[in-house]
């Protein structure tokens, strides 16, 4: 997809500029900013696939350690050019950024997507974000530019200004304080978890109101308790949601464009990938490294 | 609201005639035939109870062991007279069995509202009950007079017959047995789970769709093991559901009334309780015993 020294953000987040179209396309030409998200390829014959959620088809293809259709391994975006079907190519809008604009790939699109599914995309709701990491930073941002109200949700109280004065955040709330979430019982509509540590979800069934909705968007190792009677008491939800389809993630990048909604990234080059995952490890960015490839290797070539 | 010898079903299904009514009520008249189901009041004033769903209301008032309005407390229907607001009472049509139709005003909407909430209660729909009981084989005559089909996943092979000859559902599944849960994995829109036992629910995620929804009817006493990764796969939601509002109630008696649908029932006097009770711990009674606490106190007055 590129050879012309532009960001790729990582494994499944990659973004460049066009470089060579095949002759039966016409969805980007060359030059085009585009990108490349978590899914190469699916059925496209399935329920999911006609439904435009190749995310959820059962052959989905994904771009980083998964067999394509010709049985070539997927490697995602550790290369300085890319081959990809038009289907899986998202058109970044002139205004949006390359390097701050590859991690909604993923992590823009698995909140997004969600919020629009179970109706939080309004003004007028109030959303939960619990965790404030690459996904739970840019939750924040999609749900303020919908009109809802926000609550960040989090176990760390050194969060709070983070939450409140950066991200714009309408509320904070530390989740292991008993009075904090009395104090917020039956209040939201609807709660994004992005927490992939095995973490006690009663309390969060507790701040939503009846018919309210808890979303998994990370994925803890291990099975959660389920406490059922308070599901039964409100006609509660847990749901899990994973990425979107292809369409709704062009609807997400041309939204995150009108709305100036990027990641908070800080760019690295392929040699301090050692490091960055020892930053990483210990929760020690703000939010998400992108691996410029293009310039590494460029600078590498004789 | 009755005194003439007429079926008293339990502590919250309670049948009978009108004797007498308020003078500025015009919901029934003297005579008519009506029932009261699990609640008798809530605060009229809430976001729950504007949309019609007393039952979520926060102060809902519970039919048994609780305290009314005015500081009584509630015995239920173990009475031979009751009086109640006109907003709990159900109208019995002329063709709906009082004894038979009791067991509906919670058995009945407890799985009639979720079915219609969760968009399953349509034709070409696939939906699974699990645990043939009070709940399960009046979810299974709701679901098949919606016209969906109706697949009942019981850990005993032994309903198998029940299921399929005498309720008409149209197929059958042993949920202890990996190979039928394997080929039916992936099939169904939704799944009301009647089983108040602590119960894995791993297989049942996986026989669902990918959007489909787990209904949680029964109240396990202890939380339930919910893996995370099966839901984010297929955006697949676990819910809880508790009977319905009045409004819904009504709705659901007047469609039973339409397609001919009662509870399966043993009407007992009162003094054959202990032994009823002791005959419920073991499962035997197909499906709900009815107490018939008029015709069982007639026969003591002098």
């Amino acid at each position: 997809m590129d050879e012309s020294g532009v960001v790729n953000a990582s494994k499944h987040e990659i973004v460049g500029e066009v470089t060579e179209v095949g002759s039966k396309l016409n969805k980007v030409k060359v030059g085009d900013k585009v990108g490349v998200g978590c899914m190469v390829g699916a059925c496209h014959s399935c329920e999911s696939c006609k439904n435009d959620h190749e995310n959820y088809c059962p052959k989905v293809i994904l771009t980083y350690n998964s067999i394509y259709h010709d049985g070539t391994f997927n490697y995602g975006g550790y290369s300085d050019a890319m081959v990809a079907n038009e289907r899986y190519i998202v058109h970044f809008p002139e205004n949006m950024p390359l390097d701050s604009g590859a991690p909604l790939l993923c992590a823009g699109i698995t909140v997004y997507s969600p919020l629009k599914y179970f109706g939080l995309a309004k003004p007028g709701k109030h959303i939960g974000v619990v965790g404030l990491g690459g996904l739970g930073h840019v939750a924040v941002k999609f749900a303020k530019a919908f009109g809802a109200k926000l609550t960040v949700i989090s176990t760390s109280p050194s969060k709070k200004d983070e939450a409140l004065e950066h991200l714009g955040a309408d509320s904070f709330l530390v989740s292991r304080d008993p009075d904090q979430i009395q104090a917020a019982m039956n209040t939201m509509d609807g709660i994004i978890d992005t927490v992939s540590a095995v973490h006690p979800i009663l309390p969060l069934l507790g701040l939503l109101k009846s018919h309210g909705t808890l979303v998994m968007v990370g994925v803890p190792d291990k099975p959660l308790e389920l406490p059922v009677f308070p599901l039964l008491s409100g006609r509660k939800m847990v749901a899990g949601s994973g990425i979107g389809g292809m369409k709704e993630t062009q609807e997400m990048i041309d939204f995150a464009a009108k709305h100036g909604i990027t990641a908070d990234i800080e760019v690295v080059s392929m040699d301090y990938v050692n490091t960055a995952m020892e930053r990483l490890a210990k929760n020690d960015v703000r939010y998400k490294f992108v691996i410029d490839i293009g310039n590494t290797l460029a600078a590498t070539k004789p």
